[in-house]
């Protein structure tokens, strides 16, 4: 399902934190276009210059938005250079990030997936320029999203098609005769470990065990399945395998963090 | 006065933080169902796992909001268990919340709320299910407040009314013949220590002397009324006790926290 | 360029954070006698009881938002005083903030400014008083931010003109024959070093040098122009001088704070 129809909602992911007012900025931005965009903020704190990040979040939650919305990420250590910005369609949904393995998540799971790249003469024809080498948030990708969104613009005449895009820094989970091998992708406010391994992967399992740290855990349903204190393993509401410590941290429990290599094996076979 | 008339407006009180997205992804969820909702976030930041500070803020809060508001109250570390969701409709709003204590101080003070729990069946005719175990914000509480926030659902149509929901977790202040006993029941942004102890209790009192940590402190107006870095106590724009450090932090320069416990006596009495 | 017809856009910038329920109380205060206005955080970070901040962002944040907005700015210790309450209308925007001077950048750019003083008799008018002595971002500037907004009270009526003003916390950089001297102002999410330094104040520099801490570094284009781990300066996209380092935290790396000197030389005159 390609794009059709503008929903007027754009999501907004960056690096740039909520301390100073540069998100306030980018949608001051929008709205100079697109008086009435509906904005809402996915997050603005992503890991400083880890694009990988926001595409695991961006591909597992834009599906939760109206059809028809734009999700701008804006994570772009390599603002001002020779970078591209593409525009992806896939799913319903336009997504605008710099070309730097942060779409590669959204583009890798959608074979229809449509990509292509910014042309700069044609911004200049919507009256957008790089005003500045080190903002686009605010100077290209806020005012593009508003004539997206608006329906004034399809993102396909933005600039050439595009076959190839930075892939993704992020490794996918692998999957080997008797386990999965993945790691730990992210940490949530509660200190839940949340892997990039993916529930169908374990779908020929009878009983995933989830190895993490020094600990061996079953797969539970929830996190009350646990006693206060107690760490448990569960497919998490975003379909993916999470290691947490009932009504604790699991990163300060466990001592483990970004990166941090999590295997699933299946205790069954195993035996 | 009981909700007549939706506002469409939505007030999001959790203790997801706003490093994750997963207050983006519920804001998502409400516009799918609800595209003109007019969102606000009360707070994100509720102490993990922590109902009564919820409760104590929306008892104080919920006033200041057009009325006809649907407040959102998600602090559920029972979730995916048989815990029940409750809407409660009080002073013209619609609170929706897990039934673990959060909503008390809303109903104990209105004797005319009227509470319901959500049932599943008719949930199910909303389209309303557990999608998963681990994010009823997402899967349930944020359709469910679209619903009503829309018009489109009256709340005590959701399920049977409840004579009886799970109490407080934090215990009123207490009075006695010449004193008023509290507790710190959270700490603000500033340092200010926030008491649970409301002006009213302080009615007959000539004097009122605030007892905090190593401090006696009189009643003052405004934070200037002290020095710069100067102690004092005052009922806050909240109406209940607080202790601030003028120009300073309270939490830090009294090494109180919360729980701590606040006592105020009379000084004309007391003599 | 004065303000002629409401935007129906509000931004809010405080330094209340974004633990407490103080910003979304507002925002319910704004919604309450203007249910569809548009409102923006600029910022809720600045610098607790530090106004000059909050300025130093206005200045340079108000024309991203569309002409007609409303920017209200609360960092006001004195809350609660006899401190007035000034509207200053200035680029086509109505900016309101205590006179601490925090809105004095604002006014010192724009000989044609305005600046009246909110009247308590003319607020009773509008159904607006001082309700605490501690919480006017609730009670007097999100009300009467909404009757502006709304396009219902010109602000030039909202009390008598005022010739004068407190005057900023924030020293202008200073300029001299061979050098222009200044000071860090704010540091921002990625470790960015903020200084005072406007960029036309180079404009007859042929090759200019930052010295910031230990480093004399020439002024680059985009944070890429270093290799990671580097230091650079740049003008940054808001117009003045910025010391950062490639991928890294120029704060941690250099030592530097607010407050921190920063001199530009021209290496060309200077040799």
């Amino acid at each position: 399902m390609q794009f059709k129809r503008a929903s007027g909602l754009i999501t907004l992911t960056t690096d740039f934190g909520l301390r100073d007012p540069f998100v306030g900025v980018m949608k001051g931005s929008i709205y100079r276009r697109f008086p009435t965009a509906c904005i809402v903020d996915l997050t603005h704190e992503i890991l400083v210059h880890w694009p990988a990040e926001a595409g695991f979040w961006l591909r597992r939650c834009s599906d939760y938005f109206p059809e028809g919305s734009v999700h701008v990420a804006v994570v772009d250590p390599g603002v001002g250079t020779a970078r591209q910005i593409i525009a992806v369609l896939s799913g319903g949904f336009v997504f605008l990030a710099p070309d730097n393995g942060l779409l590669a998540p959204v583009v890798d799971r959608d074979p229809a997936a449509v990509v292509h790249a910014l042309d700069t003469a044609r911004l200049a024809q919507l009256g957008v320029s790089a005003a500045s080498a080190t903002f686009h948030g605010r100077d290209i990708f806020a005012p593009v999203a508003a004539e997206i969104a608006a329906g004034r613009c399809d993102p396909r005449s933005l600039g050439p098609p595009v076959t190839s895009i930075v892939p993704s820094w992020l490794e996918e989970a692998q999957q080997e005769s008797d386990r999965v091998t993945g790691v730990v992708v992210t940490i949530d406010h509660f200190g839940n470990l949340i892997t990039n391994i993916d529930a169908p992967l374990l779908r020929s399992f009878v009983e995933p065990h989830v190895y993490a740290g020094h600990q061996v855990l079953p797969l539970r349903r929830t996190y009350a399945d646990a006693t206060p204190g107690g760490f448990l393993a569960l497919v998490n509401s975003f379909g993916v395998v999470e290691i947490a410590c009932a009504e604790g941290s699991a990163e300060l429990a466990l001592g483990l963090s970004r990166g941090a290599p999590v295997v699933v094996r299946d205790a069954v076979r195993h035996r």
